[in-house]
């Protein structure tokens, strides 16, 4: 069977955690929609969700948050590993180094739940002590009375964060949790497909999060923006760049043929999170890139997606752009280890074939007659 | 389109690569039978040409060899973060976390030629340092005179090593460089595919290397030798694992429906370097196995794999079965960062899809009445 280039359209299992609806612009996890949950639950509510297929009642959910607040801390041993990285470092790198640390002192056994809450539990609590540190401070432990949201934002500046931060950067996370079969989570399958442990399958994750063509978006669209600096100069901006044949960072998508829904609700949240210049601009640049991008591209109808209004989101929480990336990981960890878990309850190694193309029948002469 | 779960026979791109005839037990890199180049080529001709499509003459392999020795050292940063690493770690933990430390520094760049050539000279002195810190020795610095086989050895000891055994460590490195879409390779195209760099991809690929379905096979393969012991003592034991439900390791492979010909041929290998009972067990575990299957599994016959040679032949050149998925990731960091230049030539984002087979429209009910 041949596939389609960049496997577009080819479906690799089935799945009970996350619906894609890519031409009604719908986003589901576990049967509930994404407006429904963005609005209503806590991260760690839609965490639970994703994990258990199930929203938890209060018990569970009270006995949930003490099981992540008590994964939160991490040693002092990886506060030292973070120290002897450059501070010019990369924060997904440091990251994905951090993890893989952690990774290096449990034994090789099958993914388990244990496993995706002492990993999601502790990234927020590394990308704040390399924050911490890259600046010269000393990281900040978390607080057990915060949320998973606040207690981040409480660990990057040690001050009791503003709540309407807190409630952007909670919508935020549960918006990214998870998302089909997005390249980090399809690495993540394809790892704990070959029975690799949960530290492996994230580290994984982490790295192919990494492309500007996947998690590395939103920092490349805060700098848009700045570059653009004023509503006006959009238009003028947006043509040069592609008439010199970049591509416009933040618009786009494989699977949504419309508007992305989570484009939608962060561009609400950003209305009360971010300066009003920054947001005013912000639509003015959606808009002039929808319609630019139409005249450029006739054929397809192109429209602002998930990066563009989550950089506005990040940025309006406080986040500095280097560790856009890094936040997005916090978020879609769900996402991966509840698809590792998956993956392993039913599995069957993920290996695909090549179609070779190269020459045939050559013979190795001896090199002095090459 | 719905593909077979694991992606079997799903073909993902064209490849000048890697050509392997399942049916036909061939494995062909660049054009050239896999019998043909490890009967003649170092492994040094073998990366030159699958990373470059040809065979260098002499004044290309002096310079390429050149390039190799100047990137083996590591920095003594490096060893310090390996020496904070207990000493009772996975020897394939180590090295994720160690590429992903030097990957620290390197900036986000389109992964390139001397990429592939930094990252593939440094595994062995990565593997070797650790080798020689948990035995409470020093690191010991990679000698210029030595090829890449030869100096493994001589950094995991410290002595000149004996023809045969890296003859023997020569023709595995060439026979595992490349495969194919293996698990660990693709995951490294994956990678690739979102734009991110070439340590971010090759750590990937570490990941899931670690995996028993995948490189983690061999260490078991020896151990199973050892429990059964004598030769005699093979039939029972086989027969005991199967009756208990367990996978048989060293048995089997996706692709292959004969013998996988690097089997044959590090069976071969294994007849100059092993010692002559280790041979005899193997050779009499290997054709029990093959039997036995058979009768379990009339409906397809299964022959003994890649691991199940390696195991012997790794341990016939004096590599601990902890380094030996690590010595597997030395050889087939060739085959991923060849992957890795190839997909990021003509590249396309690797974003497939899932089916969602959970429920449906859910209403989110306050907690309380849940």
């Amino acid at each position: 069977m041949i596939a389609t280039k960049g496997l577009e359209g080819v479906i690799i299992d089935n799945s009970e955690i996350c619906k894609i609806d890519g031409n009604a612009g719908r986003l589901i996890y576990r049967g509930y929609d994404i407006h429904d949950l963005a609005s209503s639950l806590s991260f760690e509510e839609a965490a639970y969700l994703l994990w258990n297929g199930d929203l938890p009642n209060r018990e569970e959910l009270k006995d949930f948050n003490d099981q992540i607040v008590r994964q939160r801390s991490i040693p002092e041993s990886l506060n030292t590993v973070i120290r002897n990285l450059s501070t010019s470092s990369n924060a997904l790198d440091v990251l994905r180094t951090a993890i893989s640390t952690l990774g290096v002192k449990v034994p090789l056994t099958k993914p388990d739940m244990a496993d995706a809450i002492a990993i999601s539990a502790k990234i927020p609590t590394i990308n704040a002590a390399f924050e911490r540190i890259r600046n010269g401070h000393e990281p900040i432990e978390p607080r057990d009375d915060l949320n998973h949201a606040a207690n981040y934002l409480y660990m990057l500046t040690g001050s009791s964060p503003d709540p309407v931060k807190v409630d952007a950067l909670n919508k935020y996370m549960i918006l990214l949790a998870d998302h089909g079969m997005n390249s980090s989570t399809f690495t993540a399958r394809v790892v704990a497909s070959t029975w690799a442990d949960a530290y492996s399958a994230v580290v994984a994750a982490i790295c192919a999060l990494k492309g500007p063509l996947h998690g590395g978006a939103p920092a490349p669209v805060l700098q848009m923006l700045q570059e653009i600096g004023k509503p006006e100069r959009a238009e003028e901006w947006i043509r040069n760049e592609l008439n010199s044949d970049r591509r416009l960072m933040g618009f786009g998508h494989r699977v949504y043929k419309t508007t992305d829904p989570r484009a939608q609700i962060l561009r609400e949240i950003a209305e009360k999170s971010a300066p009003k210049d920054l947001i005013e601009l912000a639509k003015k640049v959606e808009e002039t890139g929808i319609r630019i991008l139409q005249e450029y591209r006739p054929q397809r109808k192109l429209y602002a997606n998930v990066e563009f209004y989550s950089a506005v989101v990040m940025d309006s929480v406080g986040l500095p752009p280097d560790l856009f990336t890094a936040t997005f990981a916090a978020s879609r960890s769900i996402g991966w280890t509840a698809n590792i878990l998956e993956q392993v309850a039913n599995n069957r190694l993920i290996r695909p074939q090549i179609e070779y193309t190269g020459q045939i029948d050559r013979k190795v002469v001896p090199i002095n007659a090459r």
